[in-house]
């Protein structure tokens, strides 16, 4: 019915993840965690962040683990920097590092002046005090194609909703700058670091962005998942792209992380990479990751973090698609998270389960599926009522 | 941008979530959660079930909850029967209990056969015999209105998939039973015991059915969460939907529950009543129901339960609207889930977190924000750059 953007997904679990985690995580499992998720067919992987130890001790060692990891071809790497002496450290492990640069300079700001107070010691003011001069450089630069941008972009646990148009105004300001001096504007970037993202808020976002430019064929969003509306949202600003478009989009294994500046923590989240790649993968979008070896990775990271993550698809395994996936139709009851591991596990899991029936479930439609037929075959008069037993017949 | 359909919601915790859960719990702490749903301004709060307590121990003692439960007026108590028997033990609690009667004659059948013989003991085939019977009956009262339906709408654990195009076709010969007859078909159910629904099957399935029928104007969704898609699938139907539409939906709070008969035990579960309701009333639909309430009901759960549920609201809080519920800008770090529900009690729980800030966080942003006033003011002038400091001025 629909026809969907490109979608580029970045896992943040090394990052977003780890950096609200224990600081004492050996540096042994974050490397193991890190080439497990290389394995996955994922493409950008963040893997940790240059950042103050004194603030984010969990990135104390973040030298190490890119010393020790094994890169893989085709995989960009990325590292968070905030400022230029964590870009400066960076550099020095490019390669296998990719330093990243936006690939359009790009008028930013939050949208609240008290999160970007408390998580890079700045103030709105002084983002927007820059804007001159990234305008200016472009120029220089020669560059055709700019981006504009706002994090914060919904709302703030420090200030409340923002309405869908104060986030307009906002770009309207940056998209007038650029007009001004006749760069082109393709991309539009909305973060959301403090989880007030919600699907109809996000729609109506990326609608009118594309409504009011339609040249704007970049969408970049970065959605936390403190009220659960990541996935959601996702979902809301794909279905109003098109295959002209591109989505960029984050999101981190299990669905961990946060920042202890935004004030929920570890309630923080983001939407689960796993969850949202095999919704992807359902709705025909390529992703290239293999959801298995995806969910191995969350095993491991929930083994190393001592406890479950927020993740679905790791406990219930995806929905079964192949013949040799599908469960045994006379299996007993599966109760327990333990039990339900059979996905991937084998019938062991739920070995001693209840077995409630007096006979073995049988049914001609597993038959049939199992012979490499589909369930119902409209072409082939599998129609119950084409039946003989059907009582209402043609 | 968009308007929304009427949003009927049903809280599914005491029957789809204490059935997959310990069998001892105890009856007060049931009677005590129920109590406490409640008083959250839910409408519709199914009990428990009667049925089999020699494959459903958990019910075992429904009665005793029934018995001693506090009835809210206004609040509509169900229990779920899957048989006569079933129906004439809930009718000696008639009332408190509402014997749900489907407000439309309906024409219903599992997508999945395994499924049915599974959960019910039934074949695919034997729900599809009663359908003349269901018409026949319709006729002799008189019936106005009918329903179709389906169960295992978007595919099974036990089959795959089920292309869009077979539960159309499915609710189309339900819809000519009815048309011969003269019957007017007025509501559609749509069930997912299995966790097989995407927000794009879901879209697309309402979006068929309103296009090809748009005498429906009810359209029901039980919708289970084992791959985390029952929150962006309920968004994808209201989405298709409009203010003539009634949309009835059912959810759990902190999203736990299931069923042992599909394979997924407790990592099933249902969307999460307090992320979902949060959301709807973020979308302006009228739900009555006090979030803040219903996250207290989820803690109760969680302790019940001894674990924590699947739900995000009640960890990260509520998105903090009025200005007594915005966080303080100047507390420390918020790391751990403990010291996240600071939004419930109180500075208390981040005490003692780190403090990064060298002088305290002030914006002037807050401070209107605190007399009162919107964060931006587009008729008060409160716009950055209509200030002396900004850089670019108009």
């Amino acid at each position: 019915m629909y026809r969907w953007p490109t979608v580029n997904y970045k896992e943040e679990g090394m990052r977003e993840g780890m950096q609200i985690e224990d600081s004492q995580i050996s540096i042994d499992d974050k490397v193991e965690l890190l080439d497990a998720l290389s394995e996955t067919g994922l493409k950008q992987i963040v893997v940790g962040s240059f950042v103050s130890p004194k603030w984010t001790p969990q990135m104390e060692r973040i030298d190490e683990i890119v010393t020790r990891f094994t890169p893989k071809p085709g995989v960009t790497y990325t590292a968070l920097a905030l400022n230029s002496r964590g870009v400066e450290r960076a550099k020095a492990y490019s390669p296998p590092l990719t330093i990243e640069r936006d690939q359009f300079p790009r008028l930013g700001v939050h949208m609240c002046d008290v999160f970007v107070r408390r998580n890079t010691n700045r103030s709105q003011a002084q983002e927007m005090e820059r804007w001159p001069q990234v305008v200016a450089q472009a120029q220089e630069l020669n560059i055709k194609e700019a981006g504009i941008g706002t994090n914060a972009s919904w709302g703030s646990n420090f200030l409340g909703e923002f309405p869908v148009d104060d986030l307009m105004t906002m770009l309207e300001r940056q998209h007038s700058m650029w007009d001004e001096v006749g760069i082109k504007v393709a991309s539009a970037s909305m973060g959301d670091p403090m989880s007030h993202c919600t699907p109809a808020k996000v729609e109506e976002s990326v609608y009118r962005v594309k409504e009011k430019w339609p040249e704007i064929n970049n969408i970049r969003l970065h959605l936390h998942n403190g009220r659960n509306m990541a996935i959601a949202s996702a979902y809301a600003a794909m279905r109003v792209l098109g295959p002209e478009d591109t989505l960029d989009i984050d999101g981190t294994i299990g669905g961990y992380g946060g920042c202890p500046y935004c004030g929920n923590g570890r309630a923080t989240g983001m939407a689960p990479s796993e969850d949202i790649l095999h919704m992807m993968e359902d709705m025909g979008i390529e992703t290239g990751v293999d959801i298995d070896k995806l969910i191995e990775c969350v095993w491991m990271a929930e083994k190393v973090m001592g406890r479950e993550l927020y993740g679905h698809v790791s406990k219930a395994g995806p929905r079964p698609k192949s013949v040799s996936s599908l469960y045994n139709i006379d299996m007993p009851f599966v109760e327990t998270l333990e039990q339900a591991k059979h996905f991937k596990v084998g019938p062991s899991a739920y070995e001693g389960g209840i077995y409630p029936y007096r006979e073995p479930i049988t049914s001609e439609y597993r038959d049939r599926v199992d012979q490499g037929k589909p369930a119902y075959d409209p072409a082939g008069g599998e129609w119950p009522w084409k039946q003989d037993w059907f009582p209402a017949k043609d």
